[in-house]
Formats: C-alpha cells, structure tokens, sequence
C-alpha cells in the first residue's frame, strides 16, 4: 500500500452508506483523529488496498441501541481516520479528564502519554541526579518523557527540529535542547554531557542512535520507543554494529510497544499524567495546547 | 600494542630476575594460565609495549611471607601470563573445588562458567519450555548455558565450529547443533526454531546476531556476553540497523562484563556449578576434560 514517503494519492477519501443500527450498536462520530508515528510502518506491513487507515479517535455517540453508551457519551477507539462509525464494541476506556481538553485522551492522557509514562519509568528507570537523554522532544510522547525526567530530579537533554521546538523545551525545563538539523550531535553531547548519558529515550533509531550509544555511561538503559529515521525507508537501514559498544559499556536496550505491554496499566497512568498536569507540574506539548475543547473540523454524516 | 587478527611477534617471551620477598609477599608458581576471549578486546585499547598480557591463573604458593598463605596454598589471581610472580594481594578467592581439577576454577568454577550461569539466568530469565539459542556452545561458556538451558527445561540450540564439536553438544543433551561454517544461519533456525527464539546468549556478534534477531520470538532476551566476531577487526563492523527489529518484537538485549557486574555472587554461582558436575548434571567442556589435575607445562623459575 504505501512505499517510501507517503503520496497523497497513496490515501484516497471515500464516503459509504452506513446501515441501521442493530441491537447492541452505536452510531459515533469522531471529535478527535490521532496521527502517530507508529501509523507509518504498521501499515507497511499490514493494510491491503481499500483498508480504512488505523487510529484512536476520540468520537461523540449520536445514536445508540446501547445502554451501557447513551447518546453523548464520549468514547476513545480504534475506528481508523472515519467520521463516522457503526460499532458496538470499543477498544479503550475513556479516561477521567475532568476540565482537561479531550484531545488529550489522544495525547498526554492517551497512547502517547503512556508510552512516555511507562516506556521511561519502567525501561531506563532514572535516578535523582541521573543525565536523560530524547531525541523527538517536543513532541507528545519526548515532551512527556523530558518532563518526567526532570519530575524524578534528572539532568534533561532534548533534541527537536526546529529553534522554535527548542525554546520552547527549555522553557519547560529542559537543561539542554539542540536542533538536529543544525548542530553536529556528537558535540552537542560532549557539551551537554561530558560524563555521559545514563538513560536515553529513542524515537528516532539509525546514525542518530548509533552515535548516542557512544556518549553513553556504563550501565546505561536505552528505552527503544521508535526508530522515526527509518519508517519511510525502502530498504533496510544499515549502520556500525551496536553490539560490541551494547556489550563493553554493559547497556540495556529494549523496545517495546505501550499497548502490547501496559495497557492493563493505562488507569495508573492515565490518573497521574492527569494529576501532574492539573497541578501545572507538567505542561501540554505545542500541538496538544492549540486544540479548543470541541472542534468540528470532519464532515458532517453522510 | 596489537592491530587486526594477533600475530606471534606481537608477544615476547621475556626473563626476568624477581625480588627478595618483603613482609606480607609470597612468591606463586603458575599451574594454569587462562586465555579467554575478552583479552583480545581488552589489550587493544589498554596495553601498553612492554605490559604483561593480562589473565588470571591458578597457582602454587612456593616462598611466603605471608601467613595466610603458607607455601603450598593454591591461588587464583590476575598475575597475567607469568609463570613465577612476587605479589602480596590475590585479586580472587580460590573456590571450594572438592575432586574437581584445579583447572576448573579458570573454566567452569572460575570467570566463564559465571558468565554462563549469571549472563543467562538473570539476563535471559528462561522459562521452562522456552526455546534457548547460544554460539560458541561447545565453549567454556557456551556449554554452560545451553546445559543450564536443559536443567530449566528448556529446548535448546547451539552453533559451534567442527561437526566434532556439535556432535559433542548433541551428546551432552542439546536438542540441536549446527556447525556454523557449513550450515545457512537462516535456514537452520528455521528449522530447529520454527516458532521463534525466546532466549539467545550472544558470543558472536556481527552478522550472526542481525540474522538471529529476525528469529526471535516477541518480548525474545539477548543476553550479549561477546561479540567475537569483530575483536580482530581493523574497523566498526557494519550492518543492518537492529533497532526497528529490538523495537517491533520488544527485545530486551543487555550486554555484560562478568567481574563488573556480579563479582560479588560468584560464590553462590560457584558453589551452584560445583555441585551440578560433581553429580554429573553438568559436564565439562572437553578442553577442560583433558587437563590433568596438575601440570608442568610452565618453565620452571629463574
């Protein structure tokens, strides 16, 4: 379905007749689509040609023939980029927002916030004191993770793309923030990072990551979130061996995909992400802060 | 000190005249030299011209100024590749050995049978009916995993360099042995591990681990122990990138150096091994089988 860098025409828009609700059966219609990275290579491998594009959503019930989910109820599933969606079976909870904006069940109080959440706590494991390095940081999942970073009192290193990004990282905490497009990494982690990094949270994979490794401190964790810098490549990616520095510096790499691993945690999670950024101890990323509370930017029912 | 694959001229047999014993010093007399793997990795960076190449030994206390250890006494210690050496402090404890060959604290009961043991019981956590892969498997360290493998139950594959030696671990209960010179990697853990690798103990490194990574089961654990492959390299080893692969199937691959990371439980790992090859469960590699439980290979002192 889709090779190399996505094409607009690798996506086509399609309007269908939905049928009447049975027993059981609601009809919802999406306030919020999410567009996340892992999007990109489970489609690789996966969708066929006429597929509905994979996503969460968070989506309003206008019409109902089930009890437990009345007309206005709000619900968050995984219904792929539609409008509308005759379903009668959800695939998450919402979680408790109180007076946050709903979008964020897509974001820092949704997937991404959890990967951050878990993907950093229970993989690199940063103690007081500790230097964290992530890479795509101002981003839902980077910005969570550098936030948490410097909660747990650690030293917090971001890269991002633009100086606009930047700013805005240090703004909210972070110790040090470099654009990649512009600085030579393997300085910028010699300055900010003299004596190396103990815990680093990727999202990026390849050259970057490669050089990562060398900067980091013996017994160092590495939480393999996403490998970005290879999801539109049409071949496999190659590099220098990472195996003997993995072995000689005694590091701990593992990948993980939050719904596959935590999802029976999501509650957990979900209740303190809320909490901290009720609290102004934990800012929305840029994107995430732009969304009004409702918004009615898909079409209407067909 | 050394470049590439090592060379006879790298070393030097050199005589020396050693000092009078002061208080508190003994005079040992090698019995056995270890000569491990990780010496070469290690002396690339570290030896100077002129150094002694480094490894531990067992020895024979033969002068003592020193009462706790009367002549006679038998050490381990890190005196390098000497056979007569003046010192006051043992960087090892001798293990308890029973009718076990001496030699064995060098092998099974010393550095790489804790390797084997701790490397792949805490990193790896193997579970009964789980599927374990090593290389190098006929070795002091590898046929100390994949037996420790079939005592938790598991199935169990290893890759060594003869048909001797393969036949060797079939002997000794492996459920597959393939010789990796005349085999396709791919090919045989199709066969021998046709529903994926949970376990792999790593020696190797290189091209053999990027073709074992794509045969591991999901949540699979690496244990990297060595990365062989590339100790003689004259320059970074490359290869295609594994972080998509870490990330997809939630690998967890950590890399070790025995003595940095549980040297302070290698009597509980000793005593462990000990026990299991004085009731036969565990056999030693067949190195160490044919030494005798003393030698005079060594010339004698100056």
């Amino acid at each position: 379905m889709f090779h190399g860098e996505p094409k607009e025409d690798d996506l086509e828009l399609v309007e269908e007749d939905l049928p009447d609700l049975k027993e059981g059966e609601m009809l919802i219609e999406a306030l919020y689509l999410s567009v996340d990275p892992y999007m990109r290579p489970f489609v690789s491998d996966r969708a066929k040609v006429g597929d509905t594009m994979i996503g969460e959503q968070i989506a309003r019930v206008i019409e109902s023939k089930n009890s437990h989910y009345p007309v206005g109820t709000i619900v968050r599933t995984h219904a792929g980029w539609r409008t509308h969606t005759v379903t009668s079976k959800l695939t998450r909870h919402m979680p408790e927002l109180g007076d946050l904006p709903l979008s964020t069940a897509l974001g820092v109080v949704g997937m991404p916030g959890m990967a951050g959440y878990f993907g950093f706590l229970e993989i690199c494991k940063p103690s007081e004191g500790e230097t964290v390095l992530v890479n795509t940081a101002s981003g839902a999942v980077g910005s969570v993770v550098g936030q948490i970073a410097k909660i747990k009192k650690c030293k917090v290193i971001g890269f991002a793309g633009t100086e606009e990004k930047c700013q805005w990282l240090r703004d909210i905490g972070f110790d040090y923030a470099y654009n990649y497009k512009t600085v030579k990494l393997d300085e910028a982690l010699t300055e900010a990072a003299p004596e190396g990094i103990d815990c680093y949270f990727d999202n990026v994979g390849g050259e970057f990551t490669t050089t990562v490794l060398e900067h980091m401190k013996t017994f160092g964790r590495i939480s393999v979130c996403g490998t970005i810098s290879g999801y539109n490549a049409t071949e496999q990616p190659k590099g220098i061996s990472p195996f003997p520095t993995i072995l000689f510096k005694q590091l701990s790499m593992q990948g993980f995909i939050i719904s596959g691993k935590w999802l029976d945690r999501y509650p957990e999670g979900e209740k303190q992400m809320a909490q901290w950024i009720k609290e102004k101890i934990l800012q929305l990323c840029q994107k995430e802060k732009d969304f009004k509370n409702e918004c009615t930017i898909l079409s209407s029912k067909k």
